[in-house]
This record gives C-alpha cells, sequence and structure tokens, in this order.
C-alpha cells in the first residue's frame, strides 16, 4: 500500500534487462536482490560516475527509443573515458510513464549494444513510473595514481581534441531525422555518441588534465583551465570539422558549433609539448584521430585567434536553453 | 548548444551539495571532475544498489523538501543494511523543475543529516532540469561471502521483522500534516525512515536471507520465498504495531497496514531456529527491536493464520497505484 509499491505491469519491465548479459565471475549477487556485490581487486582504485538525460532536456522527443539507450549509457562512459578509466559496471534507473514494450525492446536494444561493445555488465537498477527520465551510474576502474583530473594543465601545455567538433549539435538543427547521408552521419553523432575509452586509457600516462566535451569545447576546455589555474589561445581555424559538418552548415556556422555546440563526447585534453613525439608515435599505433588547436598560458582566461593570428571575440560560450 | 548545457542557474545548484561533508582520504578525485576516484580496501568486497523517488508516486506532493532529501538517501541505505553492508559512498541525480534556493536548502539539509549520520559520503552526481526525481546510487563494503541475499532460507526457518510496521502506509491516509503526537509519529516514520545498517550488519552472520520492507510484508517476505524455494506460515497477531498506529487506525486496518502497507524500512529475515539463542543475545546487546512472526516450510506459498491458528485471507499482496 506504500506509495511506490510497484505494479505488475512494471515489475514486466525486468524481462527486458534481466539475463541480456553474461554474469561476470566478479558479481556474487546479481541483479534481482536488494544490492549487487562485486569483488574488486585490491590493487585498481574504483571511478563513478552519474549522469541523467531527461525527455526534451537531453534528447529530442522524436529520438529513437534505441537512440535514447544508447546515449544514456555512452554519456557515462565518456566520463569514464576522460578520467583515463577502464568500463566494468554500471546501474539503470529508468522512470517511464507507461510500460510501453515496443519502447522498452528499443531502448534495452540500444543501451546493451553499447555496454557489449566495451564488456560493460548492468548490476541493478530502478524501473519507476514517472515522466520519462534515465539515470545511469558507471563503475570504472584506473591503477592507483592514474586517473586523469582536470586540474593538472600547467602554463604552455599544448591543448588537444580527439574526432570531429560540432557534428552533433548541427544534427539538432535539422529536422526530425536526416533526408541524405551527410545528415545521417550527424544524427549518428548525436545518437551514437562514441564514448573514447580506449583513446582515454592510452592518453593517460601522457596527459595533464582531460574532459569529455558534452557542453562543447569552449565551455568544456574553461572548466579545465578554471580547475587548473591557467588561461589558452586556441586556433579556430584549426577545430576538426567533419565533411558532413561543411557540407550541410556554412563555415562560420561549422566554427560556432565546433567551438560552442555540445554533445560531442569526444576528449579534450593538454599535455607538456615534451610529449608530443610520444603523442604522435600514439597516434600512429592506435588510429587515434586528434587535432592540437592551441596552447595554455599563465594568463586566465580562454582567447581565440584565426590562422592569421587575428584575435576573434567568443560569441557565446555555451547556449543556455533554459534562460 | 547542446540540449543539456547547463544553464548558469542550474550551475548554482552545486552550491547545495559542494564543501558540505568532510573529504576522506580514500577520495582521491572528489566532486566536480568527471567521476570521483576512490582507493577500495582489497579484502572488502563492493555492495551497489539504485533507487529513485518521483513526485506524486514515491512521495506525496506537500511532502517536505527535508524529508524527500532524507528518505531519498534512506531507502538506498536501506538496501545496503537488507545485505548487511556497511553504507560508505553515494551519488546523487536531481532533476528539478525551477532552481528553487528554498527547496534546496531544506533538500540538501534532509540529505546530508542522514548522510553524517551514518558516515556516507557524497562523491559525485548531476542536477538538471526536468520533473522533480531523485535517483541515488550507493556504495557499501562487506567481508566477502558475507552478504545476505534473499535466497538462502531453508524450510523450518523461523522469520522475523525488525521494529514496526505499518507506521508509514497510515501516515499516508491522513491529512497533509499530523494533528496530534500520534500521527506526528506516524509521519516521522513515512519522512524519515531509519535505515537498519547497525542491525543489518549484526544480524548477517545469522540470517540465512533478508530484505529491507519496502512493498510491504507480504511483498517482501514473497521474494524472500520465491527467491530460496520455501513456502512461510505468518501469525498476523504477532505482527509488531505500534502505539500511534493503534491508536490512529482499527485493528483490522492496523493489521493490513502492517501485512501489506510499504515504505516500513523495516528489515524482513529468516534463520534457522537453532540460531535464536545468538539472536537474543544480539537483541539484549544491541537494543534491536525485532519481533518472531513465522516459519518457513517446504511448501510454496505465504500462509497467513491468526493467534488461534485460524487461517486467514490474504486480501491484498500490496495495492498497485497504477492500476
Amino acid at each position: 500500500m506504500g506509495m511506490d509499491t510497484p505494479s505488475p505491469e512494471f515489475r514486466l519491465i525486468q524481462d527486458y534487462f534481466a539475463d541480456r548479459q553474461a554474469i561476470p565471475a566478479t558479481l556474487s549477487v546479481p541483479i534481482g536482490d536488494d544490492a549487487a556485490v562485486l569483488d574488486w581487486a585490491g590493487e585498481r582504485q574504483l571511478v563513478v560516475c552519474t549522469d541523467t538525460l531527461n525527455a526534451g532536456i537531453h534528447f529530442p522527443d522524436h529520438a529513437p527509443a534505441s537512440a535514447i539507450g544508447w546515449k544514456a549509457l555512452a554519456v557515462n562512459l565518456s566520463d569514464l573515458a576522460a578520467m583515463g578509466a577502464e568500463a566494468r559496471y554500471f546501474t539503470l534507473a529508468l522512470s517511464l510513464p507507461t510500460a510501453d514494450k515496443d519502447w522498452l525492446r528499443e531502448f534495452s536494444t540500444g543501451l546493451f549494444s553499447l555496454a557489449n561493445e566495451h564488456g560493460v555488465t548492468l548490476i541493478g537498477g530502478d524501473t519507476t513510473r514517472g515522466p520519462l527520465s534515465i539515470t545511469i551510474t558507471a563503475l570504472g576502474a584506473v591503477s592507483p595514481g592514474t586517473a586523469v583530473g582536470r586540474d593538472g594543465a600547467g602554463p604552455g601545455d599544448l591543448i588537444y581534441v580527439s574526432g570531429t567538433l560540432g557534428d552533433a549539435a548541427a544534427a539538432l538543427t535539422l529536422g526530425a531525422a536526416p533526408v541524405d547521408e551527410h545528415q545521417q552521419v550527424l544524427f549518428e553523432r548525436l545518437y551514437r555518441p562514441r564514448p573514447r575509452l580506449a583513446w582515454g586509457q592510452a592518453l593517460a600516462p601522457l596527459a595533464s588534465a582531460m574532459i569529455d566535451i558534452s557542453d562543447g569545447l569552449a565551455a568544456d576546455l574553461g572548466h579545465i583551465l578554471a580547475r587548473s589555474g591557467v588561461g589558452a589561445t586556441v586556433d579556430v581555424d584549426r577545430l576538426p570539422l567533419s565533411p558532413a559538418l561543411q557540407a550541410v552548415v556554412e563555415p562560420a556556422a561549422a566554427r560556432r558549433l565546433a567551438l560552442n555546440g555540445g554533445d560531442d563526447y569526444e576528449l579534450c585534453w593538454t599535455m607538456p609539448s615534451a610529449a608530443a613525439p610520444a603523442l604522435q608515435q600514439l597516434a600512429r599505433d592506435s588510429g587515434m584521430i586528434m587535432t592540437e588547436i592551441g596552447h595554455t598560458e599563465p594568463t586566465p582566461g580562454l582567447r581565440l585567434i584565426d590562422r592569421t593570428g587575428q584575435s576573434i571575440a567568443i560569441e557565446q560560450q555555451g547556449w543556455d536553453h533554459f534562460a
């Protein structure tokens, strides 16, 4: 009779999440008890992050359920990547207005396809009635002292980003579904971001600070600068733009999306210039796509220049959806 | 420009949750980075649970913010208690329609008062705009092999519950606020449930199966029976009822609330009868309030009897709010 007594309809939801993955030997009490019980190797530190996606806020109402499932996990794995951590386990808290079977099948398919790609295991969660909202907590592992925080950048470090920027934000300016191959690429970036776990682990020994780009490069690099007590100059003409982005929007808009658009889930890191040869070797060995975009300096704040060295105004540091 | 770019208003929310607790030495990367990094002692297993509270579903709209903050953590700590685990850390995912400062101050006060009582530390989270919803993930610790699952009850075990039952569910039948001392006691049980962490740890060496009572005794004992492959007979005249409950509702209603009401957050456990003397000693040493209410048997299902041994019909196995 309590307010949260689950209805039989909602108990069925567990069918979409139970027995979808092999149970690792480290999990001694699996899904379905009050809590999961895990062995945790003593030599590894535990890395924990939590992120929520809400309907209409973090994804458009027309987003496919499989994309929502994928992305809810991806944004968390991206946080682990930014620490240089391995991903191990996750919990899922899912609030749903109704127990829609088609939606649940698609959502869980998207979720588990990413989970299985990275070998991360669902260890528990909670399913309740409420407006559509997904909160995932991800658990990862790092060797002691190897996690890369936001606060380690020194003056004179080089600044890098992985992949290309602005693609996901460009998709948000389009219609409900792609109408050509370029738009298809952009929607794929919005709906199925690729958490850069392997790259994050490979970069950890070299990077002085690292973050994943969720709120836009300017805002997220700004977090590194503020926490590290340094400033930076970034050459906006070096921002890596995909052919799809350049085909769909004008150059000025592309640059603005790359700088201030969110949902990239690429990595941004700083590194002493002495490590540049090691990074070049790493990029060759791992196939990592990366671009040097600027450098840090003692003067606080972020300054933008173009390829001629001309100063560029920072139009907007991110965009407030709720102002 | 991403859909989830946090507004400056929402960044302020962090002020209510940062620097509210001492940072333990085990936390090497605290709140404010992409993820928390924790040392985890090698000899201890990790226990992980997640629970969500949604407005109007898990608490009435008139619930005070401090009670919502307390309860959101309490329901998770209660899950750890039911495993026999110590509570260590938690993450908080908070969706809010507006950044209401009064609400946030009260919510965070309720949350941290319970957290500090049990020495659990907030290590990270996410604050987003959306309908009011709180998801907490709690991390606890057990010595290897000592966690108490739901599946260990054998036939002939004794069945116990801690504390008193039905109080919180009775408060839900009352008005928005208590009008006398008895109602005050019942509202306190609804709004500030006490997770039985110390009792859970003390019971772990004795209990064959354990669960916390969130959906009502009949439903939650039913989980133990189903997972353990046994049945049970419970004497409804033994169900522990508080003086407040007995003062506010009729005897038949009190029994029904104790059996089917939710939100008790007491422990229910089974135990071989040979352990009864050790349990009596434990209760004397710890001040634990507990009642033997019945026993398990080979025949599946839950049977109810009264003090005369007469069979009683099970009216409702929990109550579906959403049917």
